[in-house]
């Protein structure tokens, strides 16, 4: 994949970043049978959501998923179904650190892993239960990483923290401001994160949850700790999945791309679209050339964006039109839900007749037909503008 | 309002029992424009399901309300729509402790009220942005407060708490199986949560957030700490709104109450409904002698129940019906969502002629159009028995 325009500002420069999500979990807190990372979202296990936020990302190059063995075929199936590249499945250990370790083995170890992967610099650690995990964050872990050695996303606490005695009465509060949730994405140095683990004794590796602990204990490196936002939070209750529900429901329907083609008139005509438009919905709006490989549309079409408004030149109306629909199809957003693609033509050209324009249309509906068997919904609209 | 079957078991051994519900808080973390104690929650806003979690149990006397002077009259125009009652609104402070100890006030202090309350044993502070907090756990915290002094709502950690350095970097993680997330509700002896606040610095009264941690440094008091259920925690964050609208939606489509009478044909009838619907949905069965006055029928109404099956002899069918539309009415529930109740009547005589059968239903629907406008659906079923 090409490095996309939106992210080469926000790449970090190292080279290569892989990253291990671990997904063994039980799931007990949830309170059903299927572990949380498997609970569907809108049709669509959650784990799927947090591999898809990372395979979204050009300068990530491998995605190992740590799963428990009796969830190996599910998450094969996952992949499978959801069209994920560059995700290698690892089979976790009994506890979060275990697998956490097993899923590091695979870039150092031969005989954890059919092929070794090229071992990176930089290793992000990110739960399959964090599904609204952005580029700008995993960014800033992944450079505070190769600075510090260590770094990991915090939040403000929600609730004030106490210490319980041993009668089960208040032993002390701890000052909110001073204290923080230590949230994921998490990012390290590859040596620094494998070395603690090699040295981490049985017990830790057994009760203990946070890397950045372990960075600290076995390596004397402090991780940088970089402010997150609301929405890294963690899937962990009934309450959660309903959430994350609603936010992916918002999503589809509260974000709109306008694509506009570089000629003045079209562009015109997108910017006032925008300008009617941003009040109501989440509008990005792009102007390019199609004969380019535009890497800024290839990032929305990598996003989380199903909604299109593509306003273009009557002239070259199926050409663009069959260009975008390609790029699209081969980001697989069409694979989970319906996009919906709607076509401007401005007919600016006073020189073709309407059945000429007819013609054409019969062209697009035919074309629309056959797309909507790939789930994108083409509506067109021809407009006369002088 | 009388003591209910269900609260009776919970009822705590003290009296009198008053609730303070800070709500003046400004929501920034939300990021709307509206605090988050005013937005609406399937039409209703927070403050009301919490007000209303509290009103619905009988040993709760004086429920204040302690709002910022500017959401006074929003305040009362919601105690006016939702019918609720034992309410007192208060004006808050700047904080949050200045606004508790407001609300406090209005139990010791005469210039603070029009007319004195009655100082209670044990005062139940919580969060008007919790809204589903349950019977059960205000009654362990009441006496453990009766006990102790002092109680609060605690949870499992969720994140591990970690300590930055003043570099930004991590200090140290927490252990998070020694530390719990302080959450509400709280109680207290109203004595010593009114000396702790009496005796607050101005700094603890600024900048402090922790009742528990007020009692403990002015009374010595160490509050017992008692588990509460997920369902207890904060809305903080739009997620938060988004989860409680599901929820509540569950609970609106998720919940039926089967009542029958005390007749033995009936009652089997209710047991074999019971039984074949228990595995799909949350039912409430009750067989109930309707010329009683039933406090477990009552405590179900004033609960979040919107579905009733009511069978019943056909012989005393209007009757009883009448008498159970009068509750729900009286319970103020179908002000927020439309009840459904449906009516199955049992036809167990052989002795009455079909005709009689149609006149009787034909006044049942004429009752049901009437008692529609009061946003109360009845549908009614006719079996013939034997």
């Amino acid at each position: 994949m090409e490095p996309s325009g939106g992210s080469r500002d926000a790449r970090p420069a190292v080279t290569p970043v892989a990253a291990v999500l671990p997904a063994g979990g039980s799931g007990e807190r949830l309170g059903g049978a299927t572990p949380k990372q498997f609970c569907a979202v809108q049709g669509r296990p959650l784990v799927s959501y947090a591999v898809r936020a990372m395979e979204r990302i050009s300068w990530i190059s491998d995605i190992i998923v740590v799963v428990s063995p009796e969830n190996i075929e599910t998450m094969r199936s996952i992949i499978e179904k959801y069209g994920h590249k560059r995700v290698m499945i690892v089979k976790g250990g009994i506890t979060r650190h275990r697998s956490i370790f097993n899923g590091l083995k695979v870039f150092a170890e031969n005989e954890f892993s059919n092929h070794l992967l090229q071992k990176p610099e930089v290793v992000i650690i990110h739960d399959a239960v964090r599904p609204f995990v952005e580029e700008d964050i995993l960014s800033k872990v992944v450079m505070a990483a190769k600075e510090h050695g260590a770094a990991g996303a915090i939040r403000p606490l929600v609730s004030t923290v106490i210490a319980s005695a041993a009668d089960g009465c208040l032993d002390h509060s701890l000052e909110r401001a001073r204290y923080r949730a230590s949230e994921m994405p998490q990012a390290f140095l590859f040596d620094t994160i494998y070395e603690a683990y090699q040295q981490c004794t049985d017990y830790d590796l057994d009760y203990g949850t946070e890397c950045l602990h372990l960075a600290l204990k076995y390596c004397n490196t402090s991780a940088k700790l970089v402010e997150g936002t609301a929405d890294l939070w963690k899937v962990t209750y009934k309450r959660d999945l309903y959430a994350a529900e609603s936010i992916i429901k918002d999503n589809l329907s509260q974000q709109v791309c306008i694509i506009t083609n570089v000629k003045e008139a079209v562009a015109q005509v997108g910017f006032l679209l925008h300008e009617s438009l941003k009040s109501q919905i989440k509008v990005e709006a792009v102007s390019i050339c199609l004969s380019k490989n535009d890497s800024h549309l290839q990032n929305i079409f990598s996003g989380q964006c199903y909604n299109f408004i593509c306003v273009n030149d009557k002239k070259y109306a199926i050409q663009e039109t069959q260009q975008l629909v390609d790029m699209l199809e081969k980001s697989n957003i069409p694979l989970l839900y319906p996009v919906v693609f709607i076509l401007v033509h401005l007919d600016i050209s006073e020189n073709i007749s309407f059945s000429i324009g007819m013609e054409e249309l019969t062209r697009i509906k035919k074309f629309a037909r056959e797309v909507k068997k790939k789930n994108i919904l083409v509506y067109g609209l021809l407009i006369q503008y002088k």
